[in-house]
């Protein structure tokens, strides 16, 4: 397969290569040069002309399956999100309908330029062949708790399903989900960091989400939920700490130390009001950043370009300053791969997975196109998003899927709603 | 003209009727029910099977020329941004740049459902040429300053525009456009009242844009620049004020008693980090409220949609909390067509303008659907808008522009961007 005539991005240098070829094998970019001619009669020409390459993006915490939830909690706390909404309906969702909203959701990302996501939820055997479908990497973690009916029963299942699923699928990887400090008490922790370390796999793990969360454990046990993390054995090179926005500068100053990553979910604290110089302060303490969506019950969208943009607003309205969450700071996080241990990702180069979106910025949006690094960060919307490449196959072709359709999902999405709402008949959907 | 079998949705409501046809003549809905049919051959007839309805959108607040200079300056102090970057560029854009990036910045505002604007700059017969082209609708204000060289000569020409373009398309009226407070000394805001009152033109001006301008005048003459309006005359019904987002609780009163309206541009706010809880207490006081992009020189884009969502966040950010902001109130504030002088604007409903927005649901980002509301205010993009009607004819259908092409902009527009910077040599563009 070959794209051709594009201009490569590289968030790392921010400087644009014009007008080069770029041939891919076996999922690799294994050339890239001007005037690369095809090898073989039928093969995939990209045309690139005018477009602007970058490599995929990552979302680096995700539910995708509460796709089929979005919307049904809206403008209401964190508390009242759960415990007076979202469960009601959560607790309803059958294995088949977390194949069904997996499945929507990877179709989200990939139209949005996601070629990657770290998705920690309940069924993950139906989650994982959703995204095996879809065409796009991801790695997923099945949420166990610690605590309450079923937890044992529930580990169980995770344990299975990582014997089951590890090594089924190239573009598929495993963690381990213990959901959070709060539901997982130490003992809890330490087993899954043992079995982290008999399966060698790494963790995915919930942090530091609210204020609340990190005043109640210092309350109590005289420790920051992320201490407890280092405690346990829980905070390491591998683990996917979602959120930790509420980390101490100490509290970041550990993270650092250990290596481990933070999924930045961005447009998750703006709607629910949760202001925070996090990034910033993450960022000069050398944390390893990546942005996340978050599920969009709670978010509403799960496109990364959307949550880059959050995020630079976020930075910037925390700290009342123009000059926080810069362009040159935040594109990087989009398409860092390493938080969820993609190697050698996050520029188009020769030996880079062949994981690219082309970016079409001939539209009224984006012209007249002084800074494409502007463009991308401030202006772009999902019409920008022309091509999508995951391991060296197109997953969208001009704007369309191209290995599964909406139609086919969007008349059993409507069903499995109509039939969450009715069966929750006494708790009634919110109203506006 | 009829649309065929659409959703309508009532901000003011809150509701749906399903399934209803529109009729419209002579650029008026003049009948809502089911089955219409058409009467005469070849009539439009519009599909909405499956879409939703509502009005078109309003931009209150633009200088949608300085759409080409989008990108130029990023993530910088609004004063370096102006001193520094911004008024090098525009100092040299001509009059057919005016045309070019005014007819840029209408294709934007259309392919995002906005069908009306009030646009405030300079070459505003240019600016009249490009929206009489592009078949929305605009109200035109002539920047004047009452400082500086060559402001009277300004004012002289911005009279001639008022007196050769008043009336002369129905779509496009015209205001008075007096700076600020701040670049227009008193005397010089009551001659444009007198003006005002003699031509029988409304005036947009900008004013309490940031803290730092209420706290200069408050020093220096012990008034609020709202004050300096009230008290210059400029404060009335029908003025359109730019911002006003730095309004004192009293600011917020008296602009409610005197009948003015407020474009908020959420975006320009955010992409400054100047976080303020204007919104919640402006609907609170009862001033009248709609949406502005300002120049995409500031914020990057001029798309309505993402104000809006950019509002919810900042008054949730603001206030920390999730509650403020809300859906249904957000949403009205759209498609408020009072504050540009719009009558009975805002509903689809017989007598109503035939300014309307098709909305397609059917993409990944907006199933499965529980409550459209949320999801136009918080999942929809750009790809959503699949038909904008104006002024009873279609501007965009099934997503492209109607009336004309980018294609023939592009280049114009990539030509005049390489001449800004190329004249601006010594004054070197930021690098990222």
């Amino acid at each position: 397969m070959i794209v051709k005539d594009a201009n490569i991005l590289s968030f790392k240098n921010m400087n644009v290569s014009e007008g080069m070829d770029i041939y891919i094998e076996d999922g690799e970019i294994t050339r890239i040069a001007k005037g690369i001619t095809s090898v073989y009669p039928g093969e995939d020409i990209v045309d690139g002309k005018g477009m602007y390459v970058i490599p995929g993006l990552t979302n680096n915490h995700s539910h995708t399956a509460m796709t089929l939830l979005r919307g049904v909690a809206e403008d209401v706390s964190t508390a009242d999100w759960f415990n007076k909404h979202v469960w009601i309906y959560e607790q309803s969702l059958t294995p088949r309908d977390v194949y069904v909203g997996t499945l929507l959701g990877a179709a989200e990302m990939l139209l949005s330029g996601v070629t990657a996501v770290a998705d920690h939820y309940f069924a993950m055997d139906q989650a994982f062949a959703a995204y095996e479908r879809s065409g796009m990497r991801a790695n997923l973690a099945w949420a166990v708790f610690g605590l309450g009916e079923g937890s044992e029963e529930q580990f169980s299942k995770a344990m299975e399903f990582t014997g089951e699923f590890k090594g089924k699928n190239s573009r598929i990887t495993l963690s381990l989900g213990p959901h959070s400090p709060y539901l997982c008490p130490d003992d809890f922790l330490k087993r899954v960091v043992k079995k982290s370390e008999e399966l060698d796999l790494p963790m995915h793990i919930h942090v530091s989400e609210t204020s609340g969360q990190v005043e109640e454990m210092l309350k109590t046990r005289g420790l920051t939920p992320i201490q407890v993390l280092e405690r346990t054995g829980v905070l390491r090179k591998g683990t996917i700490l979602a959120h930790a926005y509420w980390a101490t500068d100490d509290d970041l100053k550990l993270i650092a130390s250990r290596g481990a990553g933070v999924a930045h979910c961005a447009k998750t604290y703006m709607k629910f009001g949760d202001i925070n110089t996090f990034l910033p302060r993450a960022l000069d303490a050398g944390v390893n950043v990546a942005l996340g969506s978050d599920g969009s019950a709670s978010n509403n969208t799960i496109n990364i370009f959307e949550t880059a943009r959050d995020a630079a607003f976020l930075a910037k309205c925390a700290a009342r300053d123009a000059e926080s969450g810069k362009i040159e700071q935040i594109l990087p996080l989009m398409t860092n791969g390493s938080v969820i241990g993609l190697d050698n990702y996050g520029e188009v180069e020769e030996g880079a997975p062949a994981d690219l979106v082309l970016i079409n910025p001939s539209t009224p949006n984006m012209l007249p196109g002084y800074s494409i690094f502007a463009d991308i960060l401030y202006s772009l919307n999902e019409k920008n998003v022309d091509t999508v490449i995951v391991d060296g196959r197109v997953a969208v072709r001009k704007g369309q899927l191209e290995n599964f359709s909406i139609d086919e999902l969007r008349e059993e999405a409507l069903g499995i709603a109509k039939r969450l709402t009715s069966t929750s008949a006494d708790k009634p959907m919110q109203q506006y």
